[in-house]
């Protein structure tokens, strides 16, 4: 699920992790679990760990493997970790996390994922009243409020530095002797809290960085809510912040794309849930044909359950390249679309003389999926039959998810049908908001966000963003 | 596929490529095959190019894109590439590929896929007689024998050098102005040839590197033949070697897990191929279920096979990490289960309380197929029903296939009922051997070697080594 | 000069540089100046620089040559520099310096040379108060200061920011159009600046600094002077601090060996100074021999001093290894006399039954002194005769000149007979405190700090050092 | 003395190392004697060593201490070393020695210093035959010959591939159990043994070399002679050339200023002999004024010695900046003359009014010395009077000392007369090649080659290269 220049879609966010465990090896356990989390970035990843003597941070860019070819022995207790996503005008090595300071209540360390919408206003109000930034993370924003907090204790500091916060965000952090985990009041980001077989507890974005060091999932962090793990074990506080009394807005994305199917996200799994829209969407549109695909991996699933529900057979229609990675060499105007066929070659015989049922996630520009619709009438597909388990995205993100500008949307400024003739499909059909509402029904609707289809945003932005 | 630690099989071998195009930029072109052959050796990469007036081989370790970040431009004509595959107990960096060296008759760069299997009698004859070699590869082998072989053309100097060596090989010579392809007289590894849209010529170890490079595949290399190609475009021509004369011996491998599914090997689509294992799989087993998975990926294609004919639902029981490398930290003792784990985490809602048949590819040495077996009863599978694509690997492989050691494989002093046991499933079936022949019926089953199985061996070992 | 840790003691201290100069390619400027000021740090070195748009900050570990293998184009206007010299304890990489931030009046950057003896306490006050620190040095403070100090410019934030600092330093500060420095009101450390060929100005620790880059030495900063430059050229502006009204405490050391003889500091030639501290030993014991040599670099121009007013003629008598570094290879203890002599190879026919002069700039430990003595007797010296261009060293220093600790000072538990004794010279002389101010006559002797010889310190310690 | 882009001469050859010491730590040893080498190459360092099991090398481009952070731990008995001098227009990283091969008879390493003036033939001759050649050294032509050698022992084969070589050399070898140093028939390049304080021997290129490990100087290898060590000790053999039977043609360079002043060659002190260069410049011209200064490095012995002769005191005029390697950046144009000033700066005291006598030792093209006559009028000087060590280079040299073209010699196209007004000095005087021949008496004259001034070439070039 690795983003890539080629890809006319945000791939990822980041990930967040955190340990408390004075019986484990806490590098070993922050690893193994950023390692489940890579799907969520691959730009960097770094580490804080603690012996209850000294805090260090290390951190790279690259792959959880690259940045850490071997680990620090002897840690134990408490650590944090992060995984990067970085959009391509970013410089990822200056955003790297955590952030690590030392402050007047002893060494902090910061990770987040996601978006503070109000970091411009918090940051140069920082740095008028005499702070200095050596990033641009919003990790070092929370970090100098932290710094600068009053109260003589840290979850003190912390609730007073969350008040100002405003955005879509879950983090983590960390002192000499205590964990925290902290989810935003409209529960954008997911955050979940798990036990160790050492008696420790890990807090993590997804359930699967919990499988990943054998924890059992006890918690879903819930909105507003700030989790604190210390020798007494964990304690459940609530907070305030500007965003405090909206409704909830959790992202549909985590679901449709971002996490990974083995995950289970405040109670539903997302495999069981892209099950249902494959299922949902042979409901909706009928499409018949004489296989069912998907463009890996993302659709792989849901197509899995369209096949299903229609019994036409799934088979592979394409074969995806996993070598492929950021460092990826821009490919000329010319090669453009050799290099979409090196990531996913066609199975001719799979393709030839038959009728597709294509599953793909979702389409922002429609430029990747006019590519992928020639590339399998090339191999001789008799009918490309499009069928996509988002509804049409007309509204941009404004947090992190990177399809942030309308005009180069096309659902923006086209029908269904315009789409479907742009990328040159025989049929094309969008899974409905109800749709995909009830496809995440254990989720209650009015929780979810989907924005970025109807325009209903739920967090107003700051004022110098409308200008 | 990539091999890692806690594998307890091979999982690729080497792979060439070379093109002939004065049109093209020819960096770019062996860049882009190589990249579709990663899946042949992810632990080095390297190319020889040349612009008619200078030869130039760039290597190192690692992936295709971490080799070079970036290509050397105005290149043209001739190049050569070749992935690493190196077995754990190879330092890499010694034997990355191409080798290149100034000649008699100018400079000559090789790069070889497979194993001579006199290389170590040739070597000690060629150091002795002067040669001072610099790598363990069998490509400078080939290097010194075209250095010191009579005769006044590179033709000639090839297949003298030819007539040297036995073993089971494809390999890519060049010289300054032209390309040779060459694959041994028993045909044990693959090689193909296309034709580019710039009116050039490409030679590679699988197809699915053609179309990578938008080339049309128009011959496979046969058993003791050479493809040179030059300005006048390509020649085929027989040669000589000790193995002249000797049963054909195309290997199984590439069909059950070597080669992509997307390639299509000696007229025999992979994926079709694949698709019938599982059939057949089905018919001679019959075992029934509620689910047919897969051990990802290159069990993942029988599987749906499997479920196509059975009517058992085809299900991800596995989501795999796609971010593991040859860099993986090994794992403590401790750690090992909760590697593999890692790796393949079970989709508890899919496996829980469900009968599973798990397609895998072969049982080697056992243990990972316990593990397997554990993890998936762990998440609460009903049944645990093993099929594997291939019969039990009785003997072992002497060409660069890994699983060298008798006395490691299970097979060969446990029956199927045993190994059953051992690995702790409810029921195991192996296809048989007459069932893998019919899966891959369109190559006549007398031109394949199924040594590994049976013991029949068609190329006799050097002396020294029986000892 | 280069520190190496078979010596026992400092050998150097940092070196600052700046300028502003808008007709000039600033970072080869500060380059040229950096390297000319290299005897006085080699741990590392760093340059802020900016073209009036952006303030760009490089720095690392290692000489100026390693860490600057080519230099950025087109820089222009303001920029400073500085070359680390750390002591064996420190991290080199967590103190080079520039250290750049942003503030609420734009980027600054700031590079000192010196200890500033309340450090301690701002840091922990500025941490209290919410400030976040990444290195742990000195500059660093300055930075914090400077971002929170009131005022609407930055001449007054800066002298607000010195109001704080207690210490011996010189430092250079930049903004984005002014450069500034500043010199301590007890003027510990050199400073001086010189105007430029372009009609720029340079500001440097040394006047060498200014012959490198073929400036003209125009003024010696005063004692609590602070000089800014900008595009209105040069203004001087008192400033006041903790030590205002103070004795002066010029470093005497500087002409002992830290600065280059070519330097001219205060109005008095180093060279001149040296070559007088010979002349004044000769004249105050008198001692004769065959020859007068010295222990090279810092003791050979007194050498060439005493041999003149001696009529003794000068030699040499070690040849110096002049490729050593700080990454010297540590000697296991058994190596550590051959160490020595791979660093100073006597010159077997010069020594063999000699009585020798040998010229020395200081004795702290004993240590080296007393290798130095056993080499020369293995040479074949008849007799080995030492005299040394400072008084005993018998109080620690306090401000960075390393050799900090009371007990390990030979001087200050032995008399020059037992020091004579313990390093097995035959004969040792010290130059009188009065010799040496004698020798510094052009400076005025109440000035100057004689504190490691008297222990009459000039700036009280801050009250927890002296717990 | 290194090498540097604004000198105008050839500062250093290369140097060799070897030991046999089965006591020893040899990695450690041959470090050490590297590091006392370091004078006569900074491109590059290597070393071959052997525990007796397993022979490796290691190398790379720099210096002795950049190459080797860290030392092999375990290694004993036999081992070789090289520092590389490479002209600008080498690539240091093909230089780099020793190199080591596998051959039949066993593993193999050579180094050499010098030029193998038939190198071309040789190579293009073993190329014919089948040799490959990863490297452009000399070195690895002998590592060919060696390997082809008939013969059945190495010191044989040595000998065989010794009667191919001409040219001026010395080299060491090294099998898993002997060391081997050879010096050519006309005695070109020095060599020398000694015995370490563990009963091992050691080979170096000069006495500092043997000092620096602690061994006494034993022998100087002779002209033809070939020394092998072994558990039986030292043997010496003589062998036989294309040179055997010329003339002897020690080089007058090393004298001049190639060796260390501490270095012992063939029974004369460097240092003496260069103190003599300095008595005789005086009685042959006479030159008064108030000081004598020199050039640094190379010519601060021979101006002590005319300050001794003359009775005029020796001051030292300029301050060399010690930290300057090759990877200098290059000045442009406009600042060509402040990098001579980095790098020698006057001390205007010692100069201003002063009538000079600078002593140094040798004009090649003359630019420098131009350079350096005005530097020294810019500080005030009343009179310029050079004085040369050596006679005028009129004639190339063909062996490695890098002044080979004959145009580019300012002496074979003007007077002295000339020179003087070109260099813009007041009075000028060189050496001459009797005054020459007396500094170095116990060296018999005619076994020394004065070539680059008489033009009396003791080697005839090979024919294509007189074209």
């Amino acid at each position: 699920m690795a983003y890539d220049a080629i890809w006319d879609r945000p791939r990822e966010e980041c990930g967040v992790f955190g340990v408390y465990d004075p019986q484990a090896a806490i590098a070993e356990t922050i690893y193994y679990g950023l390692f489940a989390l890579q799907h969520r970035g691959q730009e960097g990843a770094g580490m804080t760990y603690t012996d209850g003597t000294r805090m260090v941070t290390e951190s790279g860019t690259g792959l959880v493997m690259d940045v850490f070819p071997r680990l620090p022995a002897g840690t134990t207790r408490v650590g944090i970790g992060h995984v990067l996503y970085a959009s391509p005008d970013v410089v990822a090595a200056d955003s790297v996390q955590p952030i690590q300071g030392r402050t007047g209540i002893g060494e902090i360390s910061v990770a987040v994922n996601g978006a503070i919408v109000n970091a411009d206003v918090l940051r140069e109000r920082l740095i008028a009243d005499g702070a200095i930034f050596r990033t641009p993370t919003d990790a070092e924003i929370v970090l100098h409020l932290l710094a600068r907090a009053a109260g003589g204790n840290m979850t003190e500091r912390l609730k007073a530095a969350l008040v100002e916060l405003d955005g879509a965000y879950s983090m983590v952090v960390m002192t000499a002797d205590a964990l925290y985990g902290v989810r935003d009041p409209q529960a954008y980001r997911p955050l979940c809290v798990g036990r160790t077989a050492t008696g420790g507890w890990v807090i993590a974005s997804e359930t699967c960085a919990l499988d990943a060091v054998g924890a059992t999932h006890i918690h879903d962090v819930r909105a507003g809510e700030m989790v604190r793990i210390d020798a007494d074990g964990p304690v459940y506080l609530p907070f305030t912040t500007p965003a405090t009394g909206r409704k909830l807005a959790r992202s549909v994305f985590e679901y449709v794309y971002f996490a990974r199917p083995d995950s289970v996200i405040d109670g539903l799994s997302v495999y069981e849930a892209r099950l249902r829209m494959g299922d949902i969407l042979w409901q909706e549109c009928g499409f018949t044909g004489d296989i069912v695909m998907s463009v890996p991996d993302s659709g792989t699933v849901a197509a899995i359950g369209y096949a299903r529900a229609s019994g036409i057979p799934y088979t592979e229609g394409f074969v995806k390249n996993r070598y492929m990675g950021r460092t990826f060499i821009q490919p000329t105007q010319a090669m453009r679309e050799r290099s979409v066929r090196m990531k996913l070659n066609p199975v001719a015989q799979n393709i030839r003389g038959k009728r597709l049922i294509v599953v793909d996630d979702s389409i922002v520009r429609g430029t990747t999926s006019k590519i992928i619709v020639r590339l399998l009438r090339e191999a001789g597909a008799a009918e490309v039959n499009m069928v996509i388990t988002s509804p049409p995205v007309k509204y941009p993100s404004y947090f992190g998810t990177d399809f942030s500008q309308h005009e180069t949307l096309i659902a923006a400024t086209h029908s269904t049908d315009e789409i479907c003739t742009a990328i040159g499909a025989d049929r094309l059909h969008f899974l409905s908001q109800d749709g995909l509402a009830q496809a995440l029904r254990e989720v209650p609707t009015e929780e979810i966000s989907f924005a970025c289809f109807d325009g209903e945003y739920r967090t107003p932005l700051p004022k110098e963003e409308h200008t």
